[in-house]
């Protein structure tokens, strides 16, 4: 497909550089500043653009990801007539694309982008949905071109499903930070806890993650806990991070 | 070695079949309960006790795995003369020990156990102290046995160690167990958010997690943010954890 990006952040150039590989022709980059339009086109080789009256009219389908916010300033000001758009998005709904044109859809894949560590596309859930069968159809060619895991997914359930994945990726990232934090304070390397948060992940392929829950928290000792939450004096912030997470666990395990 | 086991729980079970593996003998469990102390003992063909004075003179070396709490009132009743007697628990300074022989020592393997889960041990960070270099080297030749990642660490980075843990592990398994519960509820397959929850463990083997951040929090899209703390109005201590981490991320981010 010949395909324009609208936005050139970490999704875009991960979804981009996979586009390409998969032979599809990126006909252009849209960015609101000029840096991350050239980086990525120069990275597609194709051409960019930060003005809106520049868009390509050539696009077959234009993927935009941008920030939620973004949206309707940016694309009121883009002609799109009846050509296909998609956002990428899991948190917006189908609907917020209708004022631009007649025929939309969404292109969500699942994961956590950076712009500089590549991923294995192929294992993705890329969740779609449109305004008609026949858009669905084109962005369930698309998906299956770049991806093993093409789902239909519908807007109340991507909501849900980008709430949950707030938990378990950018929340559980933060776990990870506190965890790196508090190693650099007592001079101890971040490594001696990669076996652990690797197993951690590795584990829910197996197990649910509620059975594969261990620790102080769900055996509530109240000994630990009042000792870790002593040692976190320091850091209110945390301390109130670790008092709310162990009564929510203790609380889900005996329930 | 010759070793005795004094608890059979999720790390006496996964740190005995590995130490039997590894070709040291594993000489009796003890176990409180009966189910617990048979089980473990048949998975390593071996004798098994409840009863704290029937708790073999053979061992060259007791491994403590008991709950905090248990390890005073229990140890109290072993007779262990001059054995060498070590612990393996992250949040026990080695002097708990003092009280009950003239050797003793820490063998904390920092990993997430499940009875019926195998780990590849070898690495695994086993850490390790003990009251004199002569134990310390006893346990440095264990570690070295099972795991190629033998760490000396004192207590009190230990403690630290095993607060960071309970961060990256038991409480990121928690928000797991969240996502898996809200995905439930709207009948979505959690399948689907595996390949995300292996990424961002994966990512942090090759950035800092500080670096990996990524989601709404970060950026502090208060649309996005508002509307997940709306779709969590159900949940309060959801919410709650929603927001405490949100912030604690946006102020990591803008400090």
């Amino acid at each position: 497909m010949d395909i324009v990006l609208i936005g050139a952040g970490n999704l875009a150039t991960r979804l981009g550089l996979r586009l390409k590989e998969c032979n599809h022709r990126i006909v252009q980059v849209y960015s609101r500043t000029e840096k991350s339009a050239r980086e990525l086109a120069d990275k597609l080789k194709t051409e960019w653009t930060t003005r809106v009256d520049e868009v390509s009219p050539e696009g077959q389908l234009y993927l935009v990801s941008v920030s939620d916010k973004a949206v309707e300033p940016l694309l009121c000001k883009i002609g799109f007539g009846k050509r296909l758009v998609a956002h990428t998005a899991g948190s917006m709904p189908l609907d917020v694309l209708q004022p631009f044109t007649d025929n939309f859809g969404v292109f969500y894949p699942l994961q956590t982008f950076s712009k500089s560590r590549a991923v294995d596309f192929s294992q993705i859930p890329v969740c779609i949905e449109a305004n008609n069968p026949e858009n669905l159809a084109i962005l369930r060619k698309l998906g299956a071109s770049i991806s093993n895991d093409v789902r239909e997914i519908g807007s109340e359930q991507r909501r849900q499903l980008h709430l949950s994945a707030v938990f378990v990726c950018n929340f559980v990232n933060h776990l990870y930070t506190i965890g790196e934090e508090l190693l650099k304070e007592k001079e101890i390397d971040f490594d001696v806890l990669k076996p652990l948060i690797i197993e951690t992940a590795a584990k829910v392929l197996e197990f649910s993650p509620k059975d594969a829950q261990t620790g102080p928290a769900v055996r509530f000792d109240r000994n630990v806990i009042d000792r870790h939450l002593e040692m976190l004096e320091e850091h209110p912030q945390w301390n109130d991070i670790y008092k709310l997470l162990s009564e929510s666990i203790h609380q889900l395990h005996t329930k």
